[in-house]
């Protein structure tokens, strides 16, 4: 067991691709690492310790920025395609012949292609409040929530990741609580960074001829996790990932929204030891 | 612990509404009895061992049949209130203050109805490939496989419960296997029987206005369970009863189809578990 947790783990770097990766990595030295794949405009300072230090009880957790991203240096590319490739640099730089990848948002959708690319090199996916190529986004609230302006500011998040319930507002505040811990932080990320992923968001959505079709090839066991009401990415292309995945589950919590983990994070650590042991 | 299993706890009796019900009660006798509500022409000897033994390490489950079906007395009723009610009179008579249910396809239907009707006599409810009244059965094959023959006739049940894929069904001859282990068996239901259920199916799809509004009413956690394509109730209508119920989780297994849980005990009684005992 390293003795670091989520909130003091040293930020390391590791040089791929002519890009100085950041990254932190901690948890019990035991199966295989578990690579966390991060959402629009988030850094490794992002995720839920609830979630990171609860996956770490089993298994190395390895937080990332990948290119471009705040303390990672390069350029963020406008396609997921290439961020799935520099994400595959990242982990062989490690001397890692085989991960488990988890991806929340737009990282659910980088983790597909470091799948779709990685051959062997994944072993198992864990897909949150996320979609597949060209997902319908008529029901998407994204834009409005993302222009809009928050009192503090960091409560843009609630609207990201919650629903306005009570309930699920309470756990949202919670949540912003557990993730403002750590105090040695990530640098927020570029007006590059926001730019390119928003490039590349508009290509991802774009319908083509058969967008599904490439999901067959995605082989590995997925578990597709999402709330009840996404506002970001409709909760229905979850059940579309599931169905036309080869071999993917579903599971679908209620009274939530985009960041449902970070609502039941305790009852997801569960359901991913129960899925990633089995 | 009880010395019985599935394959060996001795059928009982116990009158309730002038009707002599059936039963099978066996496991650990601990915490809050599970309630098993059975589908279309089904009797004890339908379910799935692996399911019932599974669970049974950690509660008592109880099988039974409902008025009017195999071994108990009584006429069907013809709508699937009647049969929660029924249902309700059974467990009242064991002495119960709390029970969960758990019901497949229209078994689900009845666990709605005593949940609807049963107030603080159900705690937690699991509904596996199953629906919702007025549900949309356009895309059901349910017709064309009931009506089908089969050689031998028992693997009705593998089009019933299972997808057309070689895993799929190979699951379902295990799982045939298993049913048919227990020789002291019930007999199978009578016309009367399939008569009255045929209707109460018919009554309970019809739509209604706003055939949902019901569903707010079920406010115990629920756990929704289905396959991937369930060929008898489609598969989106459990996305709809997670979506519409207070507190629901929704489980989607792959290659799976009616039947998920008899594809996937182990994995299920680990999710029902996990479920239960939170």
């Amino acid at each position: 067991m390293s003795s670091h947790t989520h909130h003091d783990a040293p930020t390391q770097y590791i040089e791929a691709n002519g890009i100085r990766f950041a990254y932190r990595r901690f948890g019990k030295k035991a199966g295989v690492p578990i690579v966390f794949n991060q959402h629009y405009t988030g850094t490794m300072d992002y995720w839920d310790p609830a979630v990171t230090d609860g996956l770490a009880k089993d298994r190395e957790v390895i937080l990332f920025n990948n290119a471009g991203v705040s303390s990672s240096s390069g350029v963020t590319p406008s396609n997921f395609q290439e961020m799935g490739a520099n994400a595959i640099a990242f982990i062989r730089a490690l001397g890692l012949q085989q991960v488990d990848v988890l991806g929340i948002s737009i990282g659910g959708f980088v983790a597909q292609e470091i799948a779709l690319q990685g051959g062997d090199l994944v072993r198992k996916i864990i897909l949150v409040g996320t979609g597949h190529r060209g997902q319908d986004m008529t029901a998407s609230r994204s834009n409005a929530i993302f222009s809009g302006t928050y009192d503090p500011p960091e409560h843009l998040w609630l609207d990201v990741h919650f629903k306005p319930t009570e309930s699920s507002r309470k756990a949202g505040l919670a949540f912003l609580e557990r993730k403002w811990r750590r105090t040695d932080r990530d640098p927020e990320v570029s007006e590059q960074t926001i730019t390119a992923q928003g490039e590349a968001i508009g290509k991802w959505v774009t319908p083509e001829a058969d967008s599904l079709a490439y999901l067959k090839s995605i082989k590995q066991p997925t578990l597709v996790v999402q709330g009840s009401d996404d506002a970001i990415i409709p909760t229905i292309h979850s059940l579309t990932l599931q169905h036309e995945m080869p071999d993917a589950q579903l599971i679908v919590y209620p009274d939530s929204g985009h960041g449902s983990i970070y609502q039941y994070p305790e009852l997801f650590v569960t359901h991913a030891t129960t899925f990633l042991d089995a």
